[in-house]
């Protein structure tokens, strides 16, 4: 198959997810057609794509010359068919968030050893699990996590969570910096990290990478400020006695809107290289939206066409339950009709701007206000972008409206 | 048991949610020995809170002198025992917004003739498993839904929801506007309501009743706000043939900090009977929060206390996947100490401030910030009040944290 003549025309569109024949297709699946199998609401993954994003981070990893590895965090999309296709990629490991996660990773293939823990307000219970996996890393966060750490695990080589006081984030939004102004939750800062490095050697900890995190969802535009945070945390990493690895944590992010550029990696690589050439120690990363988040789609129905007033809804048959960034985090997912009426729909003009509502009896359950997308009819499906990462994986039943189905689309 | 002398010191303390002996009490159960039995998180709700907030509400309509009748709106709590032991408190009758809800209601022994049905992008889907239910009363939200409900069940009798361009809320809360300068997706404006009746008409269905919901949480000082939308709604209902039922929404609000006044609801009432004495219409109302909210309490373990720079974090070992509303609406659940170390722990100045951080890998995971409760211990537990509504029903599996009990007390 090859797409229209005329495509790419839209910003979003790419060879694996673009128009043919005026079906929007995904890794060579027609989606209306495998919506129509499925029911809707589903969610598709296309795992071509999530290979080709861990193997661009990779390549850019790999031109720093350093010793590298990518931890991909789950918490984005914990489809087990997706985690075993990563698995065998042999790209990437996993990053853990919770003991359910280190063992849902371990039950789709992964070694404990290729799973990383990097966790806040850690509980004891969880504390005993990761005890019972002892070839995991442990980025420790508090510390509190360390000396109950300790008590349970002498001699273990663990990280530790810094936090630089610097933060990073998609645009201005408050929502996803972790670090800044704001003393946030997250690591151990300059003012505790020797009295943190005091208390792991008392309980016989070896302290041997530090790890931190700073935002989410970073682009180019960001790089200055990210690079800055790298700089930041040799400091850190001076104070180790026997520093093995660094790991820089996630928060690479992907377009949203038409006028985002995506991240240079290129950029990113080379700041990597200049913080780290020097100091012998293997960096990994964790990236999580980056990998999976345009490589997925989420497909409803609309099921009323109605104008209120001024205002042209599109109605449909899921809500923000399945996708919450749009709704609370203000991160778009783009939506577009999963079949054109017409071969020039996206390019006739004037297009009439419509609201996409979804079935939650809730006022801020609009998928988008006010965009300009081809006319659709009731029964037609609609396809919304960028829904791979953080949608499914924080979905509920609000309403009851939280079935749907995921499928793995696989060559 | 009664409780303590000196009790009730809180803003929130009533005979049935006070410390006794220095252990916070629930409907006379001790939530730290509940919550060490059923773990933690654990969330509990008191039945006769609930029967008791019913009976408030049946009280005030009573005074009316109208026909009145409750349904719960089954969407801010769907706890299966919960909902049984409405049904057998005889008070109300339940308002459901999806099939889903729907089933479940009857499932918990209410009859298909207690519920009624008030959704938004209903879809075809929805519309056949209605058909199924003839005794439940519809809602109607659109001219899309009123076709197609019209196609499938000819000579049903149906209400409409209006929307009257009039919001209410809780203090200046956006989120939580459902009506007002913005068009919304919910209901009927007046400017298609004649051919909304017309449509119903050609349709076979009977117009009986309007319904419509403006906003949540509303409190004594949102009453003459409210007031005028009982009389915008007039209108509309002037408009019907044969007028039999108004369903005046949910709404009614709970205080969430000190500073909030109860709902005066013999004001409540007051504006009922005024707008429709004269009407001959029976009155529906549907409340959620203010039957389930204050009536249950989510138990969450400290496992982290830790200075970090100049705040003091207290971390639990449940996040905002629990309850989202502190982190995503701004509506606070106070949280309180399950057992106190002192008997004048909460008098005793001055209180550290602290900051209550869940075990979320987010930036915006905080229960509360620099709040001045007394001091706790890492293994202590921590009740976050006002989560028995829109906490369980609306939680998430984020990061695999979603693990939960849910626990009704009973006499």
């Amino acid at each position: 198959m090859t797409a229209d003549a005329s495509a790419p025309t839209l910003w979003w569109e790419r060879p694996d997810l673009c128009y043919r024949g005026g079906d929007l297709h995904l890794a060579g699946v027609n989606l209306a057609r495998a919506a129509w199998a499925a029911g809707t609401p589903s969610y598709f993954y296309s795992g071509e794509r999530v290979r080709a994003n861990l193997a661009r981070v990779r390549a850019a990893l790999d031109s720093t010359g350093l010793r590298t590895s990518v931890r991909y965090a789950m918490k984005a999309n914990r489809c087990a068919p997706l985690l075993t296709w990563m698995k065998m990629s042999g790209l990437c490991g996993i990053d853990a968030c919770s003991p359910e996660e280190l063992r849902l990773a371990v039950s789709c293939g992964f070694s404990e050893g290729q799973v990383s823990y990097t966790a806040t307000s850690v509980s004891d219970a969880d504390l005993d699990a990761l005890a019972r996996h002892p070839d995991t890393w442990i980025n420790a966060d508090s510390l509190s996590m360390i000396r109950r750490l300790g008590e349970r695990c002498p001699g273990r080589a663990i990280g530790i969570r810094v936090n630089p006081a610097l933060g990073v984030g998609y645009g201005t939004n408050e929502l996803l910096r972790y670090s800044g102004d704001r003393v946030s939750k997250f690591g151990i800062y300059r003012d505790q990290f020797d009295e943190a490095l005091r208390l792991a050697k008392a309980h016989g900890l070896r302290v041997e990478g530090i790890h931190f995190h700073v935002g989410c969802g970073y682009l180019t535009d960001q790089l200055p400020a990210w690079r800055a945070v790298l700089d930041e945390c040799l400091w850190f990493l001076g104070r180790l006695d026997n520093p093995r690895i660094v790991n820089i944590g996630g928060g690479l992010g992907v377009p949203h809107v038409a006028t985002d550029q995506p991240l240079d990696l290129t950029r990113w690589a080379g700041a990597i290289r200049d913080a780290f050439h020097d100091r012998g120690v293997e960096v990994w990363v964790e990236p999580g939206d980056y990998i999976v988040k345009d490589a997925g789609v989420l497909v409803l129905q609309v099921n009323t066409v109605e104008r209120k007033r001024n205002t042209l809804f599109y109605g449909v048959d899921g809500g923000f339950n399945l996708a919450i960034e749009p709704a609370f985090y203000k991160l778009p997912c783009e939506p577009v009709p999963a079949r054109l009426a017409r071969a020039d729909a996206w390019t006739a003009g004037p297009r009439p701007k419509a609201t996409i509502a979804g079935n939650i009896n809730e006022a801020l359950d609009l998928w988008a206000e006010d965009v300009a997308i081809p006319e659709m009819a009731e029964g037609d499906l609609l396809v919304l972008l960028n829904a791979g990462g953080y949608a499914a994986s924080m979905a509920s039943n609000h309403c009851m409206r939280g079935r749907s189905t995921e499928t793995l689309l696989l060559p």
